[in-house]
């Protein structure tokens, strides 16, 4: 039998670092988790509640660290106290709004934890890399559906997006130089819905805008009302159309990709992630609405700037070239995140705990 | 009387930063310099042989640090130790053929290097910038000349262009995030010359490819030959097309760039500077033969990938708003830089010296 492989999982307290953890450790692989909980709770003995959960989901134990990428010294000790075969880099602050007001804190953060793991990886001669990044780099797109082809960097509206791009570009440098490095970029659509036990799900910790998380809170009652930005866009009834995706089928992709690294020398290579349905805003709300049973009153306010009409993936590559598939339906999105949103209405928060902080 | 301005500047025993600090201290800024050594020459006492020329041509002192812009610790006293007012920052690696070999260290060094420094700017409150860009920001230009309108970052034909097209990005979303910044970003096009004294000059300390040190040591009999990459562009002869511009008028340049940024705030500025005429491989050798007297043998090679046939700038907006131009010939240019080259066979090395390393 093959000796288990050692994935470093950076992020790994985050919305989608833990529910990928759950998929990679039912694939078998042992995960060395990483977090610096900047976005995420901490439970007991500083642990991470979401990844306490995912021990429970899954019956099986992560090696956790607290550690921040920047914090070279502590990250080395990580390299050196466990035989690491592959990285998955979550880690990096997410909110667009927040990206444009601290544009700094959040080009050092992505680029330079990026840059601190990159030089580790390669000190430690692991070479196996699959990126968290995001459809943003894609900007404003010029066709759709949205291919890998598709121009990146151009018009990208805000700091988050550019930090997941310049990484795309110095990870393709990276590859270019140095045949060993073997890498996938994945770009994310629009991640939603939860595990279906209802045990973690997403827990934004600051203030947000992504739609599902603020449906799912005016629908329980801690927000009164859902602003939808703009319902004149050029689309079948105004709203901006997106590619939301479930978060266990983006999981089941970076094992893909994985399996797919573990195959062989590729270079660098970049896969959507998405279901290339596209869903208006409205669908969304009624679709959640239907589904769960509950009324999200909502408000129409104009359009907010730098935000794109329509966007949704072509998937055709990943499903060739990784053999994976987005399978869950809107449906299904809508009742998990509902099931995790009213199991615990205060995200990780509910349960009674000291941490210390 | 005011109380003179205090600079700092960041690679300031390199090849532009030494000859900006000639015209800066002319013009009565005081100069707090850095440098790491990493591409010059040591002098007595951990100085640098660079500065202590620019001393002995001015007159005036200079203060000097050797820092690294990684050791935020060290560049932190600096800033604690200085009335500093403003920043020019020159401090990066800029081989663009190593860039290519060893994108990390590229990324590394100046990136990192540029948001250590902007993060103790803003600590302490310093929000007056030039930044050191390059027309190679602009990749394989769509129109000639060259105006700032042109798109950036399509195209960037190799890692050290990325490094100054990703800077450029930073400090836009910097002054569009906070309006206390004020920066000026400086797109040089081929900075060759030298001080008129022959004192200070281009001393490559790695293996280089730009032009004119490779003429200047083919000339003095320290290469055989002068390789010209290509003789098939679409030019009149065939050879590539550059903006060759003399280093003291950059020197100028960023006089002009510090005083536009004294008089108010103005977000953030790009400015080309370049002389608007396009000037062949094979004109300029022949123009360094004529007015130096000397031969300089070459051979043709096929074109290398990702060289541009054709570069060069429209400087009418650093004109109109800095009240800037450039006033070098190219006959100068030449005869400047040979008498550096003559004057200093081994660059900076030729004076004997210990220096610990």
């Amino acid at each position: 039998m093959m000796a288990a492989q050692s994935v470093l999982v950076t992020g790994a307290s985050g919305y989608i670092g833990s529910h990928c953890i759950v998929t990679l450790l039912e694939a078998g692989y042992e995960v060395v988790a990483l977090d610096n909980f900047t976005n995420s709770v901490h439970g007991m003995k500083n642990e991470s509640i979401a990844l306490e959960r995912v021990e429970e989901i899954t019956g099986k134990k992560i090696s956790f660290y607290k550690c921040d990428l920047l914090d070279v010294e502590r990250l080395s000790e990580i390299f050196i106290n466990h035989k690491i075969t592959s990285v998955i880099h979550f880690a990096a602050m997410k909110a667009v709004g927040e990206s444009m007001q601290f544009p700094l804190l959040y080009y050092k953060n992505n680029l330079i934890g990026m840059i601190n793991l990159l030089e580790l990886m390669k000190a430690h001669e692991i070479f196996n890399l699959v990126f968290s990044s995001s459809c943003t780099v894609y900007g404003e797109p010029e066709k759709l559906p949205i291919t890998e082809e598709n121009e990146t960097g151009k018009n990208v509206t805000n700091v988050y997006g550019r930090t997941k791009y310049f990484v795309e570009e110095m990870l393709r440098d990276l590859s270019t130089a140095d045949e060993r490095w073997n890498i996938i970029a994945l770009r994310y659509f629009n991640p939603v819905g939860a595990h279906r036990s209802g045990r973690i799900g997403e827990d934004p910790t600051k203030p947000f805008t992504n739609l599902m998380p603020f449906i799912s809170q005016v629908a329980i009652g801690k927000k009164d009302v859902l602003t939808i930005f703009g319902d004149d866009y050029s689309t079948p009834d105004g709203t901006g159309i997106r590619d939301y995706i479930h978060v266990m089928d983006l999981a089941t992709g970076h094992v893909a990709a994985m399996k797919k690294l573990e195959k062989g020398k590729l270079g660098i290579k970049f896969y959507n992630l998405g279901t290339g349905a596209g869903v208006s805003v409205m669908s969304l709300i009624k679709t959640f609405e239907a589904v769960n049973n509950v009324k999200v009153p909502f408000v129409i306010q104009p359009r907010r700037q730098g935000d794109i009409s329509t966007m949704f993936a072509d998937p055709k590559l990943a499903e060739s070239e990784l053999g994976w598939k987005a399978v869950y339906t809107l449906e299904e999105m809508c009742s998990d995140f509902w099931r995790w949103q009213t199991m615990n209405p205060n995200g990780y928060k509910t349960e009674s705990h000291t941490n210390g902080h």
